[in-house]
């Protein structure tokens, strides 16, 4: 954490110092620049990351009164946590949450079918494939630690509650044109106030960009024309978080069940040490079946939980939630405004998110993580749009990017679902369609990265390199999350992980890796490039970073070298690497770091960076890997930004 | 973290249900079970911990309007983290504050003495000292995280501002008495309030007990007619909290620099990346001088600092607070009110705590550290005893045990500061006094354990035996704090710190480590515990626990095998080992734990645990280890806590 830089304050540093009007007053305004629709996770995730940027006037209204208390979804990936961190609470979750550290599977007895017996166990999460565990916490907790966020922003957002969604409209003179102007609020969007004072009284607000993050049943994909796509019916599933007391040894592990002949349930260890979350599979519904016409009672839940983890007992003292829900594996074929055909033409100005576009099965935890990855995915566009800083065309690799992903996701999560619904082989109810609980095991082992959101890989476009260099990092795949190792810090010798200096602030990182030769030489391929970046024209911090801003506004260049930290000393470093920033010109002591020498393997051995050349690697400020560079590769360098980013002197 | 276990509550679960009438009125109650004097890290480590017993009803006073906000102590030694952790902060602090990795030793140049030059640098911590770091932060910071935990309590304890005390008088009649009484309020406390509506106002309170955490000044040590014994004369210092530029290069490292001939400096990183302090010797007062009237300015310290720095320059931009701080090492033979001859026939009433009782040297960064250290001592004890669970002779151990401490920690300081501030060997100052900087960096290594406060070590008493049976735990030093290290939970496979099971909760704990036998055998030595601790009359669980409360409301059994999480089951161990607890009798899931394999070593190797035949260690509420005992050793166990824990059967 960095603060006191232009100045000590007292108090929480992290409660930022407030700038401009704040965003948190009663009455909308007629017109802001991005309108997000929703507090789920969705809607929350973009909030935070706007409310960084007081220069942009964002609100999010939700149809609610107020916060979510209750239920819903509670599973965090590790990538997700790793998100968490750059938001600045994953340390809060950590301690808050229950750790998936284990999965087991049950299934029915080889003697006595009617008996579950333990059948086997994977640690839930492969080594180092994060630095964060799997965790399990409360949507409403996940929720609030947004909001904190929000509040503690220089722009002290806070959401306006009780407003319902009516309508969007897109004015298609304004739409159409390329580029941003002062004036161009093209979305008109109709709010209806829910709340007893005002209810009834309707409000219209313009804005430059509407997010939907309004759920499943999304107002803003309908009035954009669009749909989900999928299964024709619902998956319907009893879910419940429960207080019980119980013999069954594995209740505070994941633990799938499979039961011969009274169906399955998933169960999920939650936060506090007692709740214990169960999902219970239903009937398929037909299409077009509500799950509320079963009239399902929460008794009738635990009785079948009771029927399935037979022969162990299970004495339910409180529901503290419960729920049916029904869901099918769907999807939105494309998350915006624009047509495909008129992509050349047209820069989106309405945006769906999280299930607004796609919908999946409780069952591997993902919609909340999707959720909050895609708004994650599109803050930082929307900002560097607004801000000035790059073109809209990049607003287009949104829907690229996260469409892509959400269908790989709907296919994994398909042939996951199934086999967890299927009976097993051999079982009463196998119809030939039963699946050997040793295969389901097998899967569910392969796609851990998967699950965990590491996996996820975005494909080359103007913000994605082709791996061309790759070799020079083989453990920084481009189009996946920067996966972050042990480094020390130069200055302070600080143990600490080198990921956790991307924060959620929309900017991008350059992370140079030295090579063999000394670092601090004049003539070293690291000090080549501070001399380039500092004072060529093509240098992307020349030409992209504001006049009169700090040097690392828009690029945060960092060094990493293979010395240990006695053998550097930061003063024998080109200044660029140690800037002086703000109101005093400080010098910024964060920016080189030593290889940890300590653990055995260094980073350069842990993510197999070539020792001898180096390498530059570029991340985005969503933690993707966009490019890995020769450390000389000036001009690939400049070329790459030159593609989406506006010259800050032409301004 | 345990939650939700009487019921599922929404909402953060550090915020604990109120309790009773919450202690944060603005007029104080004309009788309190303790009155603490005093805002200071001493009087909030107290009220913090005392907070969470609603059933004591505490107050704490502060002659100042409001909470600290600026200067003042900010080292943070390990063994407070530790201690902090236990309170439930320490993540906070971990991310906020600056952690202090490596220190650095500079003196005058061979060639060029009128210039400084590196000579020495030391890794501040040795490896496994501690799970946690040395760390720097405000200590406005520290007062601001205790108060959160006192609002978050049960009883939402506030502190009373604006009233100074005057005069503590203690019944003699009533404070002879040697039983606890419940009309017995043997202190009469009389204050004055002094914010402008009240001004001039006197209050008076009855007290049980009474704490002064009133600082070096202290009125309540006054009017006990005690004294601090010390110096003569005080040294006095300079110190500066400032944001400035500099091409020195070790500013971010705790670094030492004696000059040769302009003096010495100690450079103290803070949190934040920016801001620094320095420490700057001034010159040793004469006796009854104050510092005032040398009327120093911070130009004067500025002008100082840039000397001793020289050649490296030094640009003050801003001085967030300064001070010129006086302090002799001082010490008061005695902590509370009864003297030495009464000791058999008188229990305490009014003590003594923090600067009020000893003062130190700031070089060591000591003061604030032992002072919490006291009252954290002092805390469980008058819990302890006010909740009818132990004898009131517990509370002489108070001063036995924390006097001894402070003496030990003043003639170290001693010896330091003595050694920081001599000329360096060879300068012209050097009247034959001068200290090789070699000497001082080696004394400076040796000493690593004292600063940390990991080496502090009781003697035996009433609550710490004697090493009879070390031998099965020599990591377990009888009388030092608990060594945490690595274990897995034995239910959910979460890696995890053992020590982190102990909180200030004023609890026992029983820490017992299987030994080479299969620990779920109906005949173990750890069936055989359970077994005793169950159900023998001589259990100190049975006889010590009020009668309907929580099996582990006093004494928190834990047990720790040396089989790895996959190999063990919790079903098949005692149900002593996971208990049924609260309005639900629900299971608690986090008494067992396992090796960890993983790291190489597990906790047996690494403290030495003895493997043929396991081992209990008795953790104090404060986390200094009591007793280390063969796991057979029922009837020491119960003679143990005999010796002081008063049976509850017959009150
Ligand atoms: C009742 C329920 C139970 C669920 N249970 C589980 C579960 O057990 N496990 C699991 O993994 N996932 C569960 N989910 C799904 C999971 O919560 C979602 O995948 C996740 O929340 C998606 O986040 P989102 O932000 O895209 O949408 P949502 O969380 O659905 O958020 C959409 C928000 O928009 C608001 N909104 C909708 N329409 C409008 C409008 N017209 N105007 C204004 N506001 C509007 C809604 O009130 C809501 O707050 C559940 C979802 C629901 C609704
Ligand atoms: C001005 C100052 C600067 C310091 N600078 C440093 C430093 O640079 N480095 C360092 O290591 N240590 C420093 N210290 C010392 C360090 O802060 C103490 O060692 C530490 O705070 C001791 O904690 P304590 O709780 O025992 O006492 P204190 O922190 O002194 O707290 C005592 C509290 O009691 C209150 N009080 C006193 N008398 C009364 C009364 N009659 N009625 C009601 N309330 C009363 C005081 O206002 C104060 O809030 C400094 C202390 C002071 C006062």
């Amino acid at each position: 954490m960095q603060f006191h830089r232009d100045g000590f304050h007292t108090g929480d540093p992290a409660r930022h110092a407030p700038i401009g009007t704040p965003a948190n007053t009663n009455a909308l305004p007629e017109e802001v620049d991005v309108l997000i629709v929703g507090c789920g996770p969705a809607g929350l995730t973009l909030a935070a990351q706007l409310s960084a940027f007081p220069d942009i006037n964002t609100r999010i209204i939700e149809q609610k009164d107020g916060p979510l208390e209750l239920g819903q979804a509670d599973g965090i990936a590790c990538r997700t946590m790793e998100m968490f961190n750059a938001f600045g609470f994953a340390e809060k979750v950590l301690k808050e949450a229950c750790w998936i550290n284990e999965t087991v599977f049950w299934k029915p007895g080889e003697t006595n079918r009617q008996q579950i017996v333990r059948h086997g166990r994977v640690q839930d999460t492969e080594d180092d494939l994060s630095e964060f565990p799997h965790t399990v916490l409360n949507q409403a907790r996940v929720h609030d630690f947004y909001l904190e966020v929000m509040r503690n922003s220089s722009s002290r957002l806070e959401p306006n509650y009780a407003r319902r969604l009516l309508d969007v409209e897109i004015d298609p003179a304004k739409a159409d044109e390329t580029t941003l102007e002062a004036d161009d609020h093209s979305v008109t969007v109709t709010l209806e106030r829910t709340d007893k004072a005002h209810a009834g009284e309707v409000e219209t607000v313009r804005a430059r960009y509407v997010v939907g993050c309004d759920g499943a049943r999304s107002v803003v994909r309908k009035s954009l024309g669009r749909s989900l796509e999928g299964d024709s019916a619902n998956q319907a599933w009893g879910v419940m978080d429960v207080l019980a007391v119980t013999d069954f040894p594995d209740i505070r592990m994941k633990t799938a069940i499979h039961s011969a002949n009274e169906g399955n349930i998933l169960v999920i260890p939650r936060e506090g040490g007692y709740l214990v979350r169960l999902y219970i599979e239903l009937d398929k519904l037909t299409e077009d079946e509500r799950i509320a016409s079963r009239q399902i009672t929460a008794e009738q839940l635990v009785a079948g939980a009771r029927r399935i983890l037979h022969p162990y007992t299970l004495d339910v003292k409180e529901i503290a939630w419960w729920s049916v829900y029904e869901i099918g594996q769907r999807l939105c074929d494309k998350f915006d405004d624009v047509p495909t055909s008129e992509m050349e033409s047209r820069f989106p100005h309405v945006f769906i998110a999280g299930d607004a576009c796609h919908t999946h099965s409780p069952k591997a935890g993902q919609g909340m993580n999707v959720s909050m990855r895609d708004t994650f995915n599109l803050g930082w566009k929307l900002a560097s749009v607004l801000r000035g800083q790059a073109t809209p065309a990049l607003l287009h690799t949104y829907t690229s990017e996260r469409q892509t992903v959400a269908k790989e996701l709907i296919d994994f999560d398909r042939k996951f679902a199934k086999m967890f619904s299927a009976p097993p082989k051999g079982s009463s109810e196998d119809q030939g369609d039963g699946v050997d609980p040793k295969e389901f095991q097998q899967y569910f082992i392969q796609q851990g990265r998967f699950t965990a959101g590491t996996a996820i890989q975005y494909y080359p476009s103007l913000i994605c390199a082709e791996p061309t260099h790759q070799a020079l990092a083989k453990g920084f795949e481009i189009g996946t999350r920067f996966h972050s190792a042990p480094v020390v810090r130069l200055a302070d010798a600080k143990p600490m992980h080198l990921g956790h200096v991307i924060e959620a602030d929309g900017r991008w990182r350059l992370l140079a890796f030295a090579g063999a030769e000394t670092p601090t030489a004049h003539d070293s391929s690291l000090s080549q490039l501070c001399e380039f970046l500092a004072k060529s024209p093509g240098s992307p911090i020349r030409r992209y970073t504001p006049t009169g801003a700090d040097i690392d506004t828009v690029f945060d260049l960092r060094a990493v070298c293979q010395q240990g930290f006695r053998d550097l000393s930061l003063d024998n470093f080109p200044s660029f690497l140690w800037p002086r920033k703000g109101r005093y010109g400080l010098r910024d002591y964060e920016k080189v770091f030593c290889a940890d020498l300590k653990g055995g393997q260094d980073i350069f051995d842990i993510r197999g960076i070539d020792r001898e050349q180096g390498c530059l690697v570029v991340v985005r400020p969503d933690q993707h890997v966009a490019q890995v560079l020769p450390l000389e590769a000036h001009d690939e360098l400049a070329a790459f930004f030159a593609n989406f980013m506006l010259d800050q002197s032409t301004r």
